[in-house]
């Protein structure tokens, strides 16, 4: 084949439910050239990002680290350490990342328990409370924001019913983080996973995470060295080994922790990548950061309320940083995100299992929650709707969105 | 915490086993705007990964793609994938990368056989055949480059004893890569995986890999879609599933395949990144890429020894990026790696294992493999070890390097 064309990528405004565009400090970050992986300079940064992330998930944890991969990897990361063959895992599903949960737990070869909720709606803690108890699992695991149906499931009260059942409290808040409030301490959670690609303004390919003193004492028990990098002063393994070798987190723990011991290369890029959605956010302030997710998210929802179109799904507890919005009759949802893309650059999302083909989602995330940006999108929308034969009240949608953000910034 | 400072790390010249410095064309491809990971755009860019990968390991393989993680994310990805519990594999170990891929093995209850030479030594053909006689595995996995010892396994003639015994081949050639001839459909290797961080001149986190037919085949009776996004149309899951969702190969090439079938979303900047450090590869040729790492380590293995150190290993077997080279009696190694790095800037290799405290490693990988980078390596070096109190010829190590690159240059 012909050596390619250098990358140029047309100018596209991401509006879907992620990834988003990232924040141009994040994208110049990246191009910065390497230091070796045991540097000083580099293991500083390391133990920087480890502070970050510290801030950034409100939590004292010493454990809150990299994992490298996408969010996935997190996730698997955290189950796959956490589970030996036959624990129970109970996974409340209100989405399709529900369903990933029990799917990894599963292959963990886990004793998998699910509750459901229908797409759309979230779980009361009086129902996680009542599964717990029959179920009496090791571990909960749950998804704070599932963005294939747009639901923020309310965590405040969780973590005091598993405490007092003694079960690990675990949640993927990879869509919510950055655009929601998220207390790890607080809410007495014992692993949170994310990835960068939704409010945190970076793409996908590291996953950070936190992790209690109890998962880790807890994971602890199945530590393990390399035979390749085993000194006399290593202690041979105690509980069953972890299935994985690159998601064993007590041997990334003691990568990123004193020992510096020899696990995986860090991928030292995506590290610089990390630090730079952290810094970006910490330095707007976090509070700061999640009001500009919210008025960007009720813009949002004004403006598609206004043009007549229908929100999916139980608005009290919609995420901040994405809506469902109904495919109205009569329009071919799949033409109208086809003209948006390639008339006017901009994305908006498909989506998935019971809901694909019946809504759009529309995110405000990270650095596209932004005034700019959701007037855009109101106004293309209406024009590729106009294009697809159906009437709508002329700019009643970034009429309201004006509104919001003209009301926002006089509070 | 305040909010840290930007990132300004010192300009270090990488000359150790690897991560090395990145191309600067591939650090500015990093920095590029993402687009959707649906956008016709965004697969475009992923078939052209899948053909300039195809390129770099000279194979026809439709299965040319990335895993999201770094070169240990790759191995795990093909060994988990195909090991179902039992199976024997065959890891022949001549360093530490041996004992890694056998340990991974050992994780997916692989029933694993070894073999080994000593530290500084490869296996001949006939030592391998007559293990595949006696073990019987469904599996060989080797090392082509083992960055703890320098040594290149030589593979030309494993492929056939494998092909006769009905032997899956496996290779993790992430050292080796784009150093030194690698070819995948003429050696007959049936799964590859490799990083960018060495000869490639990338950063670490994108594993490259590469499956022939044969290994599609044996790891498609395991495929499985996950349950949030599975259609009517799709089967159920056949051979037992797949231990890790993650790294589940067959997943992962319907996300790559036309399906397009979610599972992660690609890490679009390391996706970026691993075009352009094809492309760089490509665009110089592979041939005057392999010669230009030739001839670089070359020049650092004459230099070495005309300053009167000694090389460690087979020469006849020694990878052309790396050298091991013997910490001189009398000479604190890590002093010396220390002042290299502090006082010049440039990063030297330590060692792992039986050669820690032993060996230097001194790369000469990709954007590193230059004739101005050996040269201040020679001199600084020369500099340090007489301010450690060694007596040493002055200059030869660098004239050596330099008549080195001057004879090629003339060639």
């Amino acid at each position: 084949m012909s050596v390619l064309s250098p990358l140029t990528p047309p100018p596209r405004l991401l509006m879907g439910p992620g990834p988003i565009n990232c924040y141009p400090r994040v994208l110049s970050a990246m191009a910065t050239q390497l230091v070796g992986q045991y540097d000083p300079v580099m293991t500083g940064y390391m133990n920087e990002v480890m502070a970050l992330y510290r801030d950034v998930f409100n939590t004292k944890n010493q454990q809150t680290f990299l994992v490298d991969g996408t969010s996935r990897a997190g996730i698997e990361a955290v189950l796959v350490s956490a589970i030996e063959p036959g624990d129970k895992v109970l996974v409340p599903i209100f989405g399709r990342f529900g369903h990933l949960l029990a799917e990894i737990a599963e292959r963990a070869d886990a004793d998998v328990h699910t509750i459901e909720v229908p797409w759309g709606e979230v779980f009361t803690a009086a129902d996680i409370e009542k599964a717990i108890q029959e179920v009496q699992p090791k571990m909960l695991a749950i998804v704070q924001g599932d963005t294939s149906t747009t639901m923020l499931q309310p965590l405040e009260e969780i973590g005091s019913i598993c405490e007092a059942h003694d079960v690990l409290f675990y949640c993927d808040a990879t869509a919510s983080v950055g655009g929601n409030p998220l207390k790890v301490d607080e809410w007495k959670l014992d692993a949170v996973s994310v990835g960068l690609q939704k409010c945190l303004g970076g793409p996908s390919g590291s996953a950070p995470i936190t992790l209690s003193d109890k998962f880790v004492k807890t994971v602890r028990t199945r530590h393990h060295v390399e035979a390749g990098i085993r000194d006399a002063h290593h202690e041979s393994a105690r509980g069953p080994k972890i299935r994985s070798n690159y998601f064993d987190l007590p041997m990334i723990m003691d990568y990123w922790g004193e020992e510096r011991l020899n696990h995986h290369t860090e991928a030292a890029s995506m590290l610089y990548c990390a630090r730079e959605c952290a810094r970006v956010h910490l330095e707007e302030g976090q509070e700061n950061v999640i009001a500009r997710h919210k008025v960007a998210g009720d813009a949002m929802l004004a403006g598609v309320q206004a043009m007549g179109l229908a929100p999916f799904g139980d608005l009290k507890h919609k995420m901040y940083n994405v809506v469902g919005v109904y495919i109205p009759d009569d329009v071919d949802g799949e033409a109208v995100r086809e003209a948006l893309l390639l008339r006017f650059n901009i994305e908006i999302g498909t989506s998935f299992g019971p809901l694909k083909g019946k809504i759009w989602r529309i995110g405000t995330m990270g650095y596209n929650a932004r005034e700019d940006a959701v007037l855009h999108t109101l106004q293309s929308l209406e024009t590729v709707l106009r294009m697809q034969g159906m009437t709508l009240p002329q700019g009643a949608g970034v009429d309201a969105a004006l509104a919001v953000f003209t009301e926002a910034a006089n509070d």
